[in-house]
């Protein structure tokens, strides 16, 4: 089981996660390539802080939203799709070049992220742009009740799934995230830690309605916000040593 | 000698410049790649352009400023050069991969491209951006009487340079262009075919002062913005043959 | 009957419309506020523009969305609808002030037109920030079957509502306009004249079923985009008279 | 003596400043108009909070540029500086009057604010940019040894001006601001009050070669940007008691 973050978030003046303080402790750096966050000058700053602690780099492309954060779904077509992911990752790829590294794989962001889980028109965009892009990467996307349905489209286009669960996420009986908006849908402190164990030792959560949901989860997605969230990592690392 | 064009320069619903009428008789096609213009599904269909066409690929980076087309200077730092042009070119250059083609050369636009000129330190910064890429371009930058200390600074970081001159502007006495002001800066009609025809055979242009200059140039520059443009670019084209 | 035009949607150095053109036959003026289209430039222009016709001035705000030319419909909350529509509106009323003229409407660009008439979430919003607005301005919507109902709930926020017909779209028989996608959705040639001509003489349009569809509208919705659409507002000026 | 400070800097899922801590201690708040930060739900919150407390309200235009926070000179034509001072102030007066306040002085932000203190073609613009304006509004500009010069040409236009010193900041000679690059630059801990002791009971600053400098100012720059800068404020604010 790995951990993956989100990073690079900064744009401009602006800061954003404690970036240098959680990269020691994750193993793939989803890194903001300019759409939501993240400029040149912080993409090159993140790229060069995880060459430092060998972290795997992801691209974490999203819809064209600065002002919203990529947070808010936009009614983009297919080609825009696909033209977007593959910006955005090359941007970010040819500067980790430039550092002697590379993207290994793609974990869409926000809204874009979110559609891909829940719209089938936008899961075949967010594929086929990984799958048309012009070297092998991953993508990231969400462990629930359909990964074997995902991991065939997938592999009918030659690409390979990372699947990721949320440390911090209360799920559904059907392996979604309980909306933000419900009481108890993010975990806290040793709920969240109860979760990490439950998926390590045994593959499965304890949903929102107290059922055991089995997930086969690949990575963990964790946080860098904050020092509360640093700590918490660290923790969850212990668990995976 | 051969002939490159800016391309690519529509964004969203906006369209400019003729570039399908204008790719088929170009050498080199400097591509926006959405700083000052251009947009992902406008750098992909440019890009598959020029590859029907068999047109080398430049990518051509200029300052961040949508609404100024990249033609307002921009008191950016060294390290902002840099990233802003990595950035930008490994867009282009992973999109271009895409379609199983890639970027060859860098041409600064606008503003950028006339302080590279004109600011030492931006051309320091312009040098750098190439020199760290992680595979080895080209440099358009224009013809004037500096050439030889341009590439002595070029060779010392293994930069490749490319020598432009332009078809239709009237020159300085040292080699630099006539600012637009300037009564008689743009060339017309067969004055533009009769400079091109003195840079061929001669080697030379004929100055705003009317001494001759030697001009040593690899690439004219030209134009597809309008039927009358296109039509100029194809003389150019029976000239150059 | 009065007749408005989207007006002022060039952007930096891409032109689009034939504003100069259209103004002189046209009564209510539509103009981007620079989320969608226009910048203070085009903005300062087409209000002079505006103000030399005797044009009445409406703001024509969108989602903030440039790239997509305030086409793609974005998921905005309620506040983040009132304030993008105050800023927008704001910013446009200031300048024509500046002018001695001053904002009398506001009809919403794009997908935020679309969502308006389709979400009633959207709606609610728009609503408020015109009621919310610090001076009283009218609201430009779809004539369509539901004008009754709109009509009281503008009236008890004290909004006056302007109902536009499409003199180029067909209707459906619930008054929506027929999706672009669908053959023969918009009028050509002398279907634009007649779709006018029963909207003068009858108050009604045919619809796409071919059943009379009573249409009570204050202002017909023309185009300024190319020579043809000019001629043809001018012919639909001729029946106005 | 007043006490100003720019505010509203936050943008979208990005937090700068304190500004909430900062508001009560304060007379004028200069608030970002979205081009080097704040967006129109910002502005929503920062003009309240500037009701609440009854702060006088003063737009803070910048050059276009968010990635550059408005720091980085652009080189604007005399009419492009105008129309974006006009959008901006326009945006954030409308947003104003929304809430029953408006603006009352206009104080330009960064390097729009640098270039109108050294380039006497943006002071003109900016000048007449606030002497179109179709309401009296001030403007605010640093107190230096030109401030005569200043009067006469302000007062032609028939505009206001607010001269403002900075707290913490070491002046030259000729009442520029020592450059941020020079040691000693910026002041610290009871240096500022010293500086501001001086400017309140002697009308004069202490330069950074040792000379008394008379400076007749009306209002003093503070900060809101951590804990120690709102405490200095405070400090500061028990001064002018």
């Amino acid at each position: 089981m790995k951990l993956n973050c989100d990073l690079g978030e900064s744009y401009g003046s602006w800061t954003m996660g404690l970036d240098s303080q959680v990269m020691p402790f994750i193993d793939q750096a989803n890194i903001a390539c300019g759409f939501h966050a993240g400029d040149p000058d912080v993409m090159q700053r993140t790229l060069q802080l995880a060459r430092q602690h060998s972290v795997q780099i992801g691209a974490h492309p999203a819809y064209p939203d600065l002002n919203g954060f990529g947070r808010r779904s936009m009614q983009c077509s297919h080609n825009e799709i696909i033209n977007l992911i593959h910006y955005q990752l090359a941007a970010l790829d040819g500067m980790a070049q430039c550092q002697g590294a590379s993207v290994s794989y793609v974990k869409p962001h926000g809204a874009l992220y979110n559609d891909m889980m829940s719209k089938p028109a936008v899961w075949q965009a967010v594929l086929q742009a990984i799958a048309s892009y012009h070297k092998p990467l991953q993508l990231m996307l969400l462990a629930d009740n359909n990964r074997q349905s995902y991991q065939q489209q997938a592999a009918a286009l030659k690409v390979e799934l990372i699947f990721e669960a949320f440390a911090d996420r209360r799920y559904t009986n059907d392996g979604k995230l309980s909306p933000r908006s419900q009481h108890g849908a993010v975990l806290h402190g040793n709920e969240v830690l109860a979760q990490v164990s439950q998926l390590l030792n045994d593959g499965s959560v304890t949903t929102d309605s107290g059922q055991r949901l089995a997930l086969n989860a690949d990575t963990l997605c964790v946080h860098g916000d904050n020092p509360s969230a640093i700590a918490k990592v660290q923790q969850i690392r212990a668990l995976l040593v």
